[in-house]
Order: C-alpha cells, then sequence, then structure tokens
C-alpha cells in the first residue's frame, strides 16, 4: 500500500506515526508545502514572547526523525497543487527548485490545514502587517521587533490567536491594542461571560475596541469604520482561518461553502481511497449535530488515529467535536465546551442556565481563587449543553471534567453525584462541579427559580428588587432599586412584605437569595433570584465602564 | 417535625443546612459533643504547620451563624450518651455541667463520625503522645510544641493524616521520622506506585521505616517490635480511625464488626426514623459491590444532602463510593479512585493494568512535571475499574477527569475519546488521559503485550531482553541483563534475532517499546514490553536502596 499524506502537522504527523505503527510495510509519504513538519503550533505566540526561549523546542519530529523512526518518507517544501482522482495521482510543486513531478498513490490523505484570512483593507500588503500561523510567521515577528525595536502593536482580533499574542507582546514590553469587530472578544464564550475577561484585559494595560472594524492601515496606525485611529509600529491580523483547500477545487473532492473538505464519520471524502481531517475539514458538533470548522489540535490529533486505522481497513468512526477549548491570559484562564448560548438560540435548542461563583479549592486554605462558571442544560431531562469559566487556578480541571459531562451526555444530577479529590489545597467537600450540579438541579426541579442579568431593565414596575446582602456590602454597591434586607433578618420582616407583589432578590453570587427563596417560598411569596448574583451585574458595569 | 441531629461536622451540618432549605418549619437540633462544629477538619495539619495562620479560618460555622442563618438549635458539648428508639428520646449529657437531660425526636440523624484507633502499646498515655482528629488537638500539638521548643517528631502510620503532619511538621523545622507498620506508604494506592512516594518523601528529608511496628513509646523514643529505636520528642499516632459509636450499643441500630452503623441506600438504619451517614457508616463500594469504610468528606457531604431530602419525604438514593482521594505532599500530589490493584485481587475481580508516564503539560511549554498513572481495568470491556497518579502539577486535574470514567462506567475507549482542553501552559493535544487510553486499549485489542516489573526477577532463561533506548540511555543504568538495541537501529538488526525466543522489550517508559513491539510483531516475533519501563524498575531499585 502506498499512501500520500499531504500535510505534515498535526492530522499529517498523527496519521503517519499510526499509520507506521500499524503496517510495517506500507509506503508512507508525507507532502508538506512549509518548511518545517510537526511543529509546535500552538507554542507560536509564546516563542513570539520569549516564554519558550529557544526555536529547537518548537520542532517536535524533523523530516530525519520521522524517517529514522518510522521510515516515512518527508518531503518538505512540497507542494500539491492538484488531485487527479481518476488516475490516483498528485501533481507535486518543489518549492525550492520549481519544478513539479507526478506522484501516484493507493490511498490519499489531505491534511492541508488553514490559513489566515486576510482581509481586503487598505495597507494589508505593508510589511509591518502580520499574520502567526506557522514557524517562518513568528520569526518575522521577532525578527521585525528587534530590527525596528517596536514600541506598540495592534492586535486586529480577539480570538485565541489574537489574544495570546497580546498577552506576549505586552509581556515583552510593547503598548498593545486590540481591536475586535464583534461585541465581545473570546467567540467561544458569551457576552456575559465575556465581562470578566474584557475587563482584566484593561486592567493588564492592554487598549481594548469592541465594535470596531479596521478600515485602513497606515504605516503607524490602524484607522476604524468610524473613523477612530489607534497608532501602531506593527500590526497582527488575527480575524480567523479559512481551510486551505484551493488546490483542490477541480479536484471531484467535494468542498463545502467555506472550501472546507467534506467527510462522512469514517474521515472519508466523497472520493474513494482519499481521506482527509485537520483543520480543513468540517465535523460534527456533538450537540446541534451540524457539521461545522472547529480547527482545533486535540480533534485533528484523534482523526489522525482514526484515518490511520480506516487506511487498515478498520471501520473507526469520528464521533464529533464539541469545541472544548482554553486559553490563558496572564494569570487568568478562559475555557469553555459545547454549544454557546448565543449558538444554541441560533440553533432553536432549548436551554437553561445557571451561573455560580467558586473558590477553586478550601476557603480555609491559603490562595484559593475565585472562578465564574456558566452552564447550560436541556429543560428537558437536564442534560448538559455547555459550560464556559472564567477564573484562574483550577479552571482547566473544571472544564475538564465537564467537557466529559457534555461528551458522554451527563445531566444535572451526575453533576451532583461526581466523587472527585477533595484536599484542602485541591478543592472544597463540594467542588465547584458539584456546586453547579446542586444549583442547576435547584432551577430544573423548579426549587430555585431565578431570572437574569438581561431582565433586569425590564422588571415589572410594582416588583419588589431585594438585596439581601450585608448592610456594608450593599452601601458598597448596588442595583439601582433595590433595597437591602440582609438575609439573616428577612424572617423577622417577612410581615411587612406584600404577598401579592412578586419579590425579585440578588445576593452577592446567588447562594445568600437562594436561601432568601426558600425561606420565601414556604412562607407563601413568589420571588426570583438573580443568577450570578451582583458580582456579575458588577462586572458588565464595568464593562460598560471601560468600554471606548 | 423535630430533627435531632448528633454531630455538627461535615455530614450533620450540611444534613442541617440542607434540612432547613426544605423545610422552614422544622425544628432542628444538632447535637455536638465537641467544642465546635463545622470546622475545617482537613485544615488542622495546615495550621499546626501554620500553612493556615488564624484559629479563625478554621470555624466554617459557628453555633451563633448557624442560628442566625438557618434557625437551628446548635448545642455544642453536648454528648448524646444513649437512644431510645422505642420512646423515640436521646439522652445527652451537657459536658460543661455535667448534668444530663433527655430530648425526644420526630426524625434522629447520627452523624457521630470517627475517632482515631489508640493501639495497646506502653507509653500510649504519655504527654508528648497526641492523635489529631479536631481543633483541641491541633491546639495542644501547637502548644506542645512551642512550649518544650520540640526538635523531632516520629509519626506513627503513613495514611494521609500521618504523611500530611510530617510535611508540616518538617516544613517546620523538625526532624522527622515516618513509621508504618505496613510494607508501603499510603494504603490507597499500590505498592509499585508508592516507590516514586517513599523515594520522595525520603528526598525531603524524612526519615521513613516500613514494615515497622511501634511496640514502645519511652519519653524521648519509639521502640519497634525488632528493637530499632527512633528518637522522638513528640509522637504522633495517627494509624487509623474508627466509628466513634459505643453509645449506640443498646440501642436496637445494628452495627458492623468494625462498630459502624450500618445504612441501606437511603441512609436509612435499621431503626425507624433514624438515619446515618459520615464517617460511622459503612458505604457501598461502586467497583466491589461491598459495603465498607470510606471516611472521607466528599461523601459525607453528598449523604448530608440526601438525608436531608428524605426525612422530607424524597426517596434519593446514595449510589456509594470509590474512594477518590487525594493528598499533597510538599510539590508532589499522590491521589487515586476505584480499587487498588491488591484489593482487586482480594476481592477476586479479575482486570488488567497498564502504566503510563506523561507530562502535565505540551513539553516545549516550560515547567511541565512529569506523572506517573496505573490504570485498572476489566479485560472483558475495558471498564475501568481504578486509577492511581503519583506527580506535581496537574495531578489533581487528571484523577477527577477519571474518577468519572469510574463513577459513569467508561471504557478504556472512552478515555481516547474525550476531548480535553488544550493550550500549550495547560495540556497536550493529547492529554495524558487520552494516553492512557491509548495504551490501555493497545493492550485490550492485544495490540500491546506486555509484562511487569514483578515478572522481570522470573523471565523464562532463554528469553532476550532487549533495551530499545539510546546507548547513552543504556549506559547510564539498566535492567541486568539486558542488552541495548535503540529503536532506531532495531530495523537494521532484524536478521540477527532469533525468530524462536520470545523477545523481552524495554524503554524507559514504554513508548518505544511499544513501537519496536509492533515492528517485531509484523515481522513475526513474539515479544512482550514492560509496562512503565525502565523508570519504573529504576524507582523499585531506589526504594530498595533506601529501606532501612
Amino acid at each position: 500500500m502506498k499512501v500520500l499524506i499531504v500535510g505534515g502537522v498535526a492530522g499529517g504527523a498523527s496519521t503517519a506515526a499510526r499509520l507506521r505503527r500499524n503496517d510495517e510495510n506500507a509506503e508512507i509519504i508525507m507532502l508538506e508545502k512549509g518548511d518545517y513538519v510537526s511543529f509546535a503550533n500552538c507554542g507560536l505566540p509564546y516563542y513570539v514572547g520569549k516564554v519558550i526561549k529557544s526555536k529547537e523546542a518548537l520542532l517536535l519530529q524533523t523530516p530525519e526523525s520521522f524517517y529514522n523512526r518510522f521510515h516515512i518518507d518527508v518531503r518538505v517544501r512540497s507542494e500539491v497543487f492538484s488531485v487527479n482522482y481518476a488516475k490516483k495521482t498528485v501533481s507535486v510543486r518543489n518549492c525550492e527548485t520549481g519544478e513539479s513531478y507526478i506522484e501516484s498513490y493507493d490511498k490519499l490523505v489531505l491534511s492541508p490545514g488553514a490559513k489566515p484570512i486576510i482581509p481586503k483593507i487598505k495597507g494589508m500588503d505593508l510589511k509591518h502587517v502580520f499574520t502567526l500561523r506557522n514557524i517562518p510567521d513568528a520569526f518575522a515577528i521577532e525578527e521585525f521587533i528587534i530590527h525596528n525595536k517596536t514600541k506598540s502593536c495592534a492586535v486586529i482580533g480577539g480570538g485565541f490567536i489574537g489574544l495570546e499574542m497580546a498577552e506576549n507582546l505586552k509581556s515583552s514590553g510593547l503598548e498593545v491594542s486590540v481591536i475586535e469587530a464583534g461585541s465581545h472578544v473570546m467567540p467561544s464564550i458569551d457576552t456575559d461571560m465575556a465581562y470578566d475577561v474584557q475587563n482584566y484585559i484593561r486592567s493588564k494595560g492592554i487598549k481594548l475596541y469592541l465594535n470596531s472594524r479596521a478600515q485602513e492601515i497606515t504605516n503607524s496606525s490602524v484607522i476604524f469604520e468610524n473613523g477612530i485611529e489607534v497608532a501602531a509600529d506593527m500590526i497582527i491580523m488575527s480575524i480567523g482561518i479559512t481551510p486551505d483547500t484551493e488546490f483542490l477545487k477541480d479536484s471531484h473532492i467535494l468542498l463545502g461553502e467555506r472550501g472546507e473538505i467534506l467527510v462522512n464519520d469514517y474521515m472519508e471524502t466523497s472520493v474513494n481511497d482519499i481521506f482527509a481531517l485537520g483543520d480543513a475539514v468540517s465535523i460534527k458538533n456533538i450537540i446541534s449535530g451540524q457539521r461545522v470548522l472547529i480547527p482545533l489540535a486535540s480533534p485533528a490529533n484523534k482523526q489522525g488515529r482514526i484515518v490511520a486505522d480506516n487506511l487498515c481497513g478498520k471501520n473507526q468512526k469520528y464521533n464529533g467535536s464539541q469545541g472544548t477549548s482554553i486559553i490563558k491570559l496572564f494569570e487568568m484562564t478562559v475555557a469553555s465546551t459545547g454549544e454557546k448560548e448565543e449558538s444554541l438560540i441560533r440553533n432553536n435548542i432549548p436551554y437553561k442556565k445557571v451561573f455560580t461563583y467558586s473558590s477553586s479549592h478550601a476557603g480555609y486554605y491559603p490562595d484559593g481563587k475565585m472562578m465564574s462558571l456558566k452552564l447550560l442544560f436541556s429543560p428537558l431531562d437536564g442534560k448538559i449543553l455547555a459550560v464556559q469559566i472564567v477564573g484562574y487556578d483550577g479552571v482547566d480541571k473544571r472544564i475538564d471534567v465537564l467537557a466529559n459531562a457534555v461528551r458522554f451526555g451527563l445531566t444535572v444530577y451526575d453533576l451532583q453525584e461526581m466523587e472527585l479529590a477533595y484536599a484542602p489545597p485541591f478543592s472544597s467537600a463540594k467542588d465547584p462541579v458539584n456546586m453547579l450540579g446542586y444549583v442547576a438541579s435547584n432551577v430544573l426541579d423548579g426549587k430555585m427559580k431565578v431570572f437574569y442579568l438581561e431582565d433586569i431593565s425590564s422588571l415589572p414596575k410594582e416588583a419588589i428588587l431585594i438585596d439581601v446582602r450585608t448592610v456594608e456590602e450593599f452601601e458598597n454597591g448596588h442595583i439601582n432599586g433595590a433595597v437591602n434586607i440582609p438575609l439573616d433578618s428577612l424572617r423577622s420582616c417577612l410581615n411587612a412584605l406584600d404577598k401579592n407583589k412578586v419579590i425579585y432578590l440578588t445576593c452577592q453570587i446567588g447562594l445568600r437569595g437562594y436561601i432568601a427563596q426558600r425561606i420565601l417560598d414556604q412562607k407563601g411569596y413568589s420571588s426570583f433570584n438573580l443568577s450570578g448574583g451582583y458580582r456579575l451585574y458588577r462586572a458588565a458595569e464595568i464593562n460598560k465602564a471601560g468600554l471606548l
């Protein structure tokens, strides 16, 4: 069996290594148009920021190491520019010599990846405008900064790469602006969870421009559509990526609207003996069931193993992705899994939601850090649809636990039952994940009735808004129109409350409001509790104040 | 409804708070024989070690705060000394005045907890011998050290409390010895996983005595049964705990052999209207199905919610525990979940096992820390029975992910599929949990044939033991009798190998050995690969050298 693999990074390299372990006799040729194979693309922002100090650390494998270990014929700077499915050949251009040749295959694996989206704005071709996708990109940025003693940078696009670059450049001493066309950064999370992220980014001295679309790049600035001009010696363009599949246009291999390769659950394309994987293909989202682009390393690696097995006659299915992702931003961690609220609405999937706020470990043990969690679950059976977490220590742990809750169809009741490892330095006897389950099941069972941040502006006029925090907390800031009845005084104030009016409760994070609601409920009052509490309200207010 | 709750720490306090939220009108009386309720018992070693600096931090609630928030009548220093199930009353002794009174109940909840086991050895009653179970114990140890300028301590018992105390006392500047009667520390893990822990404890300057039983305590030493004498100004006795249920002896409530209260899945005792929970009851182990003592805070808290709901007429089941536990030891973390190998053997449960060794995050990002994982799974369907992890950063995350794999009946194939959050500071594109799944499913599918540390001494004489690491690694140390054929040279050496002999492969951690096996398998050789590799072998050797 002769197998050609187009693309030598995550998907391609995984396929090649597993394929060799499966079949010692296969002829395996890996064709990579870039200079490097199997490099650490997720590490590039950290190389620019000198967190990763050596160039060698970015190279996980070389063509030589691949050959020595796996007898794989790796050809870098070798661009496949067409596929002839009828003859079972590809045309390859040697990028060094410019010469082309034909290579035949029994099986073809396409893992060409994606490339940065380049918007058509004036100045995009200037020398100080960069994208970051591969090792030469990182070297070019590094060299530019050294050579030009760059002092300021505008990052266009507030997604993963944009924010990681913003952090790394800021940490390197540059003045950094982030320019985002959408209403919030981090497209993987919802607006309400982005407040904390945006407030934090601003607190780090990064200038953040939301709802701001770049119209022109000059030698020393970015000019927005609304006329605002932001000075910058360097521009990082990171508004997204798109499948790098132009070479397949006339190949008979079915592509989707965005140029993505269409594959079935076995990672087979529409053409016999041609498989595809990685950032260039659309895969099933396990929540919505739709085929979407989820260009992440972890799915690509898993697909690689599956393609390698299927090349050898197995029938392994790739069961889809849930878009689990995580980003470090200075000391902050932002993570998500499943379909965010804004996507559930778009896809007409019914849901309920709760917000909680928990410490990374036992409060009495030093250095616990608070984290904010948002859980989306089915109103029918409590099945978990998505989780978003913003915090510091311990966010990565909880998102992994909850990613599996999404993956394996668990419910909010299952979250209660999880027996997670507790010792004071690591967690609480009731882990944040258990707490999320308690709160969500209280909502699902009707034991807690909630209202949300977005409801505050439209509360009925005759409603009573009661803040059950302490007098001191209340005086330090509260929601407009709220009256203060501290929880521990509530029982003695019941007579003063009108049973005909609906009571809206708020506290700091939602816990005391819930206890208040339990008291009121049993005494015949109707009430709703603000999920996320004053803390979330305050995050939104701070964000509003920081808007430019 | 009048509810008496005996015991005011984890189980009792959880029950009380939830019960009030369920029922605003219930009369709730909590009777605690000690001085404090709802205190942070898991924090006590850290209070002694001054990691937790204030006494107040240990008090999560006080009788006053319980009353103010929940209208619960909390009576400390109130010891229940008998239960009259027929009259539905308990007898209570006021430990301050010595007076007794009768209190009636509609429902009774027993959460008396456990107490330290006191062995009958000479010198146990000396003033410098302590146990650590409650706040006065911690204060007494603190005071003793200050008052006597204590320089050395012998900790008898190498379980959770013993090792946490050893760390904290050592960190406070004392000379510390740990004396363990068993063959290894940490009864929650297997012997092979304890090697790293023991080597690490010794590297921290703690003297470790295994297989050593204390026979006598003198004013300045501990004398073992074998005559060895270890000097110590202070003794911490931490050989285990036992249900604190003597007051129930004549109560008609069924107790087990170890004095534990017997309950059904609804946490009901053998007597109507009496519930029990926490360290004093036996609960179902979800792997073995047997009723066992699992005295941990997390199960107790969960049981508290269930008891509170069942008091109010719900029929909530407690589905059992898996003994998930974790301990910090200086920078090290040791965690486990499910039934360890030694227990599976004892319970006649068939299993397979693998060892892996992974970095906490991407190798190219700084400060990744290696962790060692042991997975036990069913040979029938790959269902996960237990996991043990020893390492540093990121152990707590993986044990929680894997605890749920045990909890929800997942298999080694499910581990492969888990989509966990990857960015270089947090994980690898193939998380250690995925890797564990890959290795275990290779074993389950027969793609990798393994042998183990304990097999090395009994390999057939005619077998070939090949170490496929590099020449340099081999020269730095290898298993006696091994020959060195570096993996990348193996293909060219195949002709020299005798196909009639079974080949035993070893590398550093098992990965290269696996690749070698794939090559050999397909070329018609029969081979086995050492699970855990030379690394685990070396840990055992270092441990052996350190044995006193």
